[in-house]
């Protein structure tokens, strides 16, 4: 399948406008409220992880998106709305309705996300005082602004969009993501907004998705824990021409296959978007289960000794077999191989012969591979993580 | 009870002996190999972490522990004799023979544990010349000596002895603990020794340091995971003269008791062995199960982004919440009260009415204590872990 890559991000499907805004919550001017909006209701779909103290806006937006439609994703920058009580849930459906009363739609197909500091009210009278101008700035060529507006941490843009052919029709996909430093300490939640203008029903999107975000999203090791995203929201307007996605036919698992590159590449760019700019992709081989295989992969990239241990350009040995010891997994020493990109760092459990040069060389790189392959069964799975 | 502090650590028992000599294997003629030795032999005990890729030489002890007598326990540093193929298990053996030859004992009644570096053959040159010496040095008053021999990057001696009535005769107990920097980055694993003069059967012993040890040495958090000791090794001569813990009784009971005092100030010594000599006791309760209320208090002692609030003076909620939120217990924010020492950050999971100044009153003191009351049960349970 040919995938083009193409600008416009989350307006580049047919259909869609956004906006971003500073409304003062945070200094300098800088952009904090973002709209992105489909010109008619799409199929809406979303993924949240399974926090148990979530923002309150985030709560709004599981209630919203419950009947498969929406047609608006509105983001607020620099206050998460999240432990501050019953006030925050009512802020959260008051922003749906002012939205909606500008678009003309209805309060419940707006979805409303907050992020960035806990336990403080919602600063209401910049965002209200501000939606009329969200919602009249927006046009065909607001990726950017939106951008801008949804980053917290973040020191860049992340967004892209491709093109390709579904159904014998040109149809396109964006994607966007906020989130960065994902590392200790400047941590941050990752919030993804995707559109597209394929016509594919609202529970083929939600599985789609949900298939996505268990292989990328999921995937990301922050301060040695998985599963850092607050919320993946993806709106499909259906204005393309395919005929329609309505079956786990070859068609849908070309849509799965394009959004899962595209998400990828944004978790690549996750993280990297930390002091180094470096990272590296821990993968474990031949375990028993796919449970085994991710517990030890994020053991291994969750391991401050281990990831510290590359930053200085060291392959410790010590640090990677500590790790693997502090996982659940029960292995024996005599089923571990090792290896840093080529290069054999363990054979079945003893230190392998191998140059502190070539794993120099291998260390210096933006990107590093660890495989361990442990040889009790037939599951992979990998993990990302940033070096310091 | 009355528990007497005493001084002489692991030889304050009757009948213990100690030593500890440079072999060169650490640089600059410190101290790398050590003996504690009881000059009958004695019931012995030994809990091992659930590791994966254990040291050669723990293999040996695990094997030599199994009849529940032994009359020496010997430690090197320096190198872990791990990652190093089936000529560590050899290379183990064979230090075992040689000190039972100078002792005059069997050679599996000789412990002998390795610590340091992995992935290296164990120096066996500098340490088969040194074994006369080893034994021939060994003193009432060697317990100095031994430590020092046995620490790694420790910046400090840990050993504790009381003096304690036990069935109406005057008993003791000595522990030693190597270990520190029990934080990222200069972590280091754990070894205890613990020598008693009170007569207690094997079993008892056994399990009164497997209590223990859960309660204590299980419970600090290294890396962001728990068990990081290696091995725990007790023996116990019954050369006091009370006349035999043999049951569940008051007689164990007390001893256990005495035991875990003596390992929970080992423990804070050995949190408090880091750079900033700062530690934080992380304690979750009315969590529905034991392992719930675990859970979570690993959770949040394990969160980088938690502790660096801590250490640099922050009481952060999103670092508490994030690190809640990473682990699998299921609550709601509205069951979520957290304190720092008395002063509450969290009401029913919004952020509480309190003062920076409270806060950076609390964080200025050299042990932090923050409690989390979950409100779902009745369990309890605590994890320390080392501030940076």
């Amino acid at each position: 399948m040919q995938i083009k890559l193409i600008d416009g991000g989350v307006v580049a499907p047919e259909g869609f406008f956004a906006s971003g805004i500073a409304t003062g919550i945070k200094p300098n001017d800088v952009n904090d409220f973002a709209l992105v909006c489909s010109d008619d209701t799409a199929a809406a779909a979303g993924v949240f992880s399974g926090l148990n103290v979530r923002s309150n806006s985030t709560k709004v937006v599981m209630e919203n998106i419950a009947n498969g439609y929406a047609n608006a994703i509105v983001v607020n920058s620099g206050n998460a709305n999240a432990c501050n009580g019953q006030q925050g849930v009512a802020d959260a459906k008051h922003i749906c309705s002012l939205v909606a009363e500008q678009l003309g739609c209805e309060a419940d197909d707006v979805l409303f996300l907050s992020t960035g500091v806990m336990g403080k009210a919602l600063p209401m009278d910049n965002l209200t005082a501000s939606v009329e101008t969200l919602v009249g700035n927006m046009s065909d060529s607001g990726n950017l602004d939106a951008i801008d507006a949804i980053m917290t941490c973040d020191t860049r843009r992340k967004e892209y969009a491709a093109e390709f052919k579904l159904q014998d029709e040109t149809v396109r996909v964006g994607v966007m993501v906020k989130g960065s430093g994902i590392y200790y300490p400047l941590m941050g939640g990752i919030t993804v907004i995707i559109t597209t203008d394929v016509n594919i029903s609202k529970a083929l999107l939600q599985k789609s998705i949900e298939t996505v975000v268990a292989k990328t999203f999921a995937k990301i090791s922050v301060d040695g824990k998985l599963n850092a995203y607050e919320a993946v929201v993806a709106l499909a307007n259906g204005q393309a021409d395919n005929s329609g996605v309505v079956a786990q036919d070859n068609a849908y698992d070309s849509f799965t296959n394009v959004l899962q590159y595209l998400c990828s590449n944004l978790c690549k760019d996750l993280v990297r978007d930390c002091e180094s700019g470096k990272f590296v992709e821990v993968t474990v081989k031949n375990a028993t289960t796919q449970e085994q295989a991710l517990e030890l992969a994020n053991a291994i990239a969750g391991s401050n000794a281990f990831k510290e241990d590359l930053s200085e350009g060291i392959c410790d040995v010590s640090s990677i077999v500590n790790a693997i010891n502090g996982s659940n997994v029960e292995i024996t020493d005599s089923m571990l191989d090792v290896f840093l990109g080529d290069v054999q760092i363990l054979r079945a459990g003893s230190v392998a012969d191998y140059e502190d040069e070539q794993v120099a060389e291998i260390l210096s790189k933006n990107s590093v591979a660890l495989t361990v392959v442990v040889s009790t069964g037939t599951c992979t799975d990998k993990v990302l993580a940033s070096l310091y």
